[in-house]
């Protein structure tokens, strides 16, 4: 199945359609699209009982619908976590491509969270895949086409420059790790480099490939992962890339709290989207009859809690 | 699609199952299966002339499946690189999916070279889809079915942990990238942290890990992605990491030369797998009719010039 890009979605600067889209919505939070079996709803499991990865894969498909079609009104942005669908195999990067169609026709931007990172034509076929379409006998192939993913940068520039030109072909945007949001995150992130942590040389790096390409709000196509639950790494941050959007996750289950994530926004109160995952997507118990609506008024709480 | 493992292949080590497979082919090649349209012969570019991704990733199966035929008597391991699957969607994963599960029934071992990381659940379940299989409502599905994958270590020990757990389940292993074969791989990872390289550090601690779980040989099941195309660094490695088994690309097509790549391996001639792929599988012209007389001659060439 491949899809068509929304007419005039290309005609934008990435960063000035994600902060578009934010302030027709109201907010910056990100719908992370985390679907595991465990927190599916009965309801769902038990249409597709078969006990096959194709099955999971149907379910997840069919969860992943219902919440966009819940979330779409009221956030700017989704999140799909690509391993979710990859443990289904084959099925399961169907209902990938189909969720990431459905979020575009929704109006949604799409981040495919997928972290990848490989060298030369390699990582120009991830980066296609996911962004500009693959390319053969003269002609694109949309593939996941989402408006950005997120990738990994310990190859070095070279690994990370075909994923800004599949980027930049299509209007698309890149997400550079920088710092995660797990624990263990420092063992390499914090290792001091000539006097000064791995991850602010990531950052600068970021910084840089940012400045290549800025839209008309000042921000660049180049991202940053900065973890909630690192609260003053995240203003360091802020201060060495101001001109950097920042993909934030960490918020809720994982630990971080919205005073946490202040230090994320520029003064000026944008230059960063919030992603939560299991606080929306998890926030029922599997026998829950209502589970939409719990998903509804999680999504408002978590809106009204990142406003205050 | 599900394939099973073939009987007896887990009750022995990784490392173990991998030298005993070179020592069986009388060589350390790993067949790289990086499927790119523009390489393939016409005669299966021909027979796939819809110019969609469907037909693309048809034609990707059928060549990787005529590699594998011709390969499978000579070398000891195949590497399929997920990054040309990807490019086809859904189609191309599930030629991935077919391709390792015949270099399995061949006898081969296999690593699925797709470079992931994510953290906790997220982590798992691209663990558990490369290697021990997705688990749900109790039982385990496998999806790519591969001995071994490679991981990306910037997240640190927790993100690569689940990797390791599902690896241990299966008797399988983990490539974790230490010095990439890209030219511009020093960026991040010869940054001098605390008096020594990045990639120092991740050296370490791939020997820490990979210590956690040793064969009758000696060698861990964590081994080092070192490229070829840094002899020295290389050379540096193996002194500081006696005990792990190298996957070197960078042979060939990327530059690095047999005797570059002499310092991969042990004193006593063991520790290492040397990756070709454009060198064995791009060998010949498109409109080549005998192309996989071609393939035989450049894998038999490439053993030949690895064993001088």
């Amino acid at each position: 199945m491949s899809t068509v890009r929304i007419a005039g979605d290309q005609s934008m600067h990435f960063a000035d359609r994600l902060l578009a889209a934010c302030k027709k919505k109201g907010n910056a939070v990100c719908c992370g699209i985390d679907p595991r079996w465990d927190i599916l709803p009965l309801e769902i499991r038990q249409r597709h009982p078969e006990l096959t990865l194709e099955a999971m894969a149907a379910a997840f498909e069919e969860f992943g619908m219902r919440v966009l079609d819940i979330v779409a009104p009221l956030v700017p942005i989704v999140k799909p976590q690509s391993a979710f669908f990859e443990s289904c195999g084959p099925a399961g990067m169907l209902a990938q491509q189909r969720v990431l169609a459905k979020a575009r026709t929704l109006g949604l931007i799409t981040i495919l969270d997928n972290k990848r990172g490989d060298i030369a034509s390699t990582a120009e076929a991830y980066a296609d895949a996911a962004l500009a379409g693959t390319q053969f006998e003269g002609r694109r192939h949309p593939v996941w086409n989402a408006d950005a993913l997120t990738v990994n940068p310990y190859l070095g520039r070279d690994a990370v420059e075909p994923f800004l030109a599949s980027a930049r072909r299509c209007e698309g945007g890149v997400f550079v790790l920088v710092r995660t949001s797990n624990k263990g995150a420092g063992q390499f992130q914090d290792l001091r480099c000539n006097d000064k942590p791995l991850y602010q040389h990531v950052a600068e790096a970021v910084g840089a490939w940012s400045a290549e390409n800025v839209g008309a709000c000042g921000f660049g196509d180049v991202g940053a992962v900065v973890g909630a639950t690192h609260p003053a790494e995240l203003a360091l941050v802020r201060k060495w890339i101001p001109n950097v959007i920042f993909l934030v996750p960490g918020y809720g289950a994982q630990g971080g709290s919205a005073s946490d994530i202040a230090a994320a926004f520029r003064s000026d109160g944008i230059g960063a989207i919030v992603n939560s995952s299991r606080g929306i997507t998890a926030c029922f118990k599997p026998d829950e009859p209502k589970w939409e609506e719990a998903i509804e008024r999680a999504t408002r709480a978590t809106i009204a809690d990142l406003q205050r």
